[in-house]
């Protein structure tokens, strides 16, 4: 039986998560659950899950939601109780499901603590890779992807030896605009941009596809979990994401991880890892699909991600600008604020002004994000 | 260094392997080689990699080659010849490289003095699959694929459990005609068939690839090389021959292999194994090859499939018997004697005046491969 703890019980990855816990109720026992302002989806998970450790966004919340949870739950709150959450139960694997860097200190909680990371927040390591793969390396402790793409790459690592990759390339499905020219970009909407047309997810990772930025975090991501050169990592549109990424090995073989587009089954993998269980997820037929296609990426449709493999590439505190500079974008296009094309001028425009600092410590990361979002808001 | 030893070194898989050998000679030594009656190339191999034992196919052709070699090299002829080469030399791999049931004793005896097989010769696992196997796993001894589409198979297996594994798909290019229809085959000449769409192979599995005989035989030594059931192992037609086939496991994730059509890629693997060396072999772009396709598998127009899992499945002599009458069909498509139709029907025939004998001997295996051989030569 597997010990588990998952912060950001309530977004997309943390409640399919969760659909994977109760499909293999055997496997699991739920140690913690931190969740952010979802109080109703939180409340119900505590009350089903029952574990011994819950936190929730603010003092206010847990004063709220404490009369409707079991008495012997440890109720906590805000960057503390998620610290709690992620290092202070017997969970032996935490999933960070939490967006945004707001899951940094509590994955180097949980890491010290030498719990197994099932990442799902790709922002932990844009943004710190060499600390917390550095820590990781310290403590003996596995990371485990759960994003589709790096999960893909994984396991087409399986019995493989490092030395042996000559690539890897992850697979883009070009988000919502994917066929829009940057002309017919100029006045897309909201409602425009959270219509993906494979993956069901939360509302930033949708918008990011739109603009590349999720394939660039996620080019980040890889570099740090897999330790390969940005010269190693290709990115190529494949408008089916069947093809969820793939390896190519020195001998010219290329091996790669194809199914549907169900999150379930990368969750899963990285709790079953290096075993793999039954799924609900649907079975893929390619016999069905008919055909899958490829083309070469854009990096001039798509800027955003040039911008990231600069930024990766420069290393330090670009990365974090980059990621900072995008979430206030995001969420100003997603409050009407800024238009959608205005979300890759605010990243380049906040790129323009910083000079990257080497190997940056948690304060300067810290900063360094503040600075990045103050002027993202401010331009 | 890895000592290794040829049977069947002047065929399409014997010429590849030395072609491997050649681009890493600082990892092999050749211990043997054995060929059949291509005098020309078994002198010009057996002067340039000078093995310790050589082998060809009668004692005419042996005395007049003797002259040609070099003095120490040991030199022998006929099946005894074979096994020579394949058991009594320090190679500790052996490279089954001939083509038909020949292969089968001196695939025998290598496995008994203990050596690893790079199998290619799939007669071996079709006629006696139940002996080999059984006698390899007596002496510990390893079978790694060499046709492209176990090796694939066996590529997407790498580090993880049988126990997981829900089924494996064997992709199929259809052949020189696989666009004509039923109507259309009724005149095709040798000529026509001779021409594959993707791979450069030998003249008799060339045949094989456009009855589909070669993906049953295939079927069925996948069978014995990975202990699945049939029901577990599925055939889809692929045109582009780039997805060389494929895993599914039971979380829904498949694993697939891909690449150019190249034989030295498989034949390297299996030789590099669990490593991988570079490649002469050219990379395999998806952008540029820009779609794959997939279609179901039409057992009415390949009834050689439909037969060849037929056989699979009653087990015994069957699948000797499927093998034999097509070895002669296709030595009489060749030389013009039958039709090309007439190979499927010749197959048929012979099995519908066979009762399958369960768990044969090879004794049993040999008597019961002449008679299907003299039945197909008579009709």
């Amino acid at each position: 039986m597997k010990k588990i703890a998952i912060i950001g019980s309530t977004g997309s990855i943390g409640t399919q998560t969760l659909d994977v816990v109760q499909q293999h109720p055997e496997q699991f026992f739920v140690e913690g659950l931190a969740a952010g302002a979802n109080v109703d989806l939180f409340v119900q998970q505590v009350n089903q899950f029952r574990p011994k450790k819950a936190s929730i966004a603010t003092k206010e919340l847990a004063d709220q939601v404490r009369p409707l949870l079991p008495a012997e739950i440890e109720l906590s709150y805000g960057e503390e109780g998620l610290i709690e959450v992620a290092a202070g139960t017997e969970a032996d694997t935490v999933v960070t499901a939490i967006v945004g860097s707001a899951g940094l200190p509590a994955t180097l909680a949980a890491i010290s603590e030498g719990k197994t990371i099932a990442l799902a927040n790709k922002e932990t390591l844009v943004t710190a890779g060499h600390l917390v793969t550095a820590l990781a390396k310290e403590k003996g402790v596995s990371i485990l992807p759960v994003d589709s793409e790096h999960s893909a790459i994984f396991q087409c690592l399986n019995g493989e030896h490092m030395e042996d990759v000559a690539g890897i390339t992850l697979t883009a499905s070009g988000g919502s605009f994917r066929d829009y020219s940057r002309e017919q970009l100029t006045n897309v909407t909201v409602e425009d941009a959270l219509k993906h047309p494979n993956w069901s997810m939360g509302a930033k990772v949708t918008i990011d596809s739109a603009t590349m930025v999720n394939k660039g975090l996620e080019v980040i991501e890889a570099h740090w979990l897999f330790g390969l050169e940005f010269e190693q990592i290709g990115v190529l549109l494949h408008p089916e994401s069947i093809v969820h990424s793939f390896v190519e090995y020195r001998d010219g073989s290329i091996i790669a991880q194809l199914g549907t587009p169900d999150m379930r089954v990368p969750i899963q993998y990285a709790l079953s890892y290096p075993h793999r269980w039954n799924s609900a997820a649907q079975r893929l037929s390619l016999a069905e699909a008919g055909k899958l296609q490829f083309r070469e990426m854009d990096f001039e449709r798509f800027p955003c991600l040039r911008l990231a493999f600069e930024c990766g590439k420069i290393g330090g505190t670009a990365p974090t600008v980059f990621n900072a500079a995008n979430e206030v974008a995001v969420a100003r296009f997603l409050n009407r604020e800024i238009s959608f094309l205005k979300i890759e001028y605010l990243i380049e425009t906040v790129l323009s002004r910083h000079e990257a600092l080497a190997d940056p410590s948690l304060e300067v990361i810290r900063d360094v994000d503040l600075w990045a979002r103050a002027v993202a808001e401010s331009l």
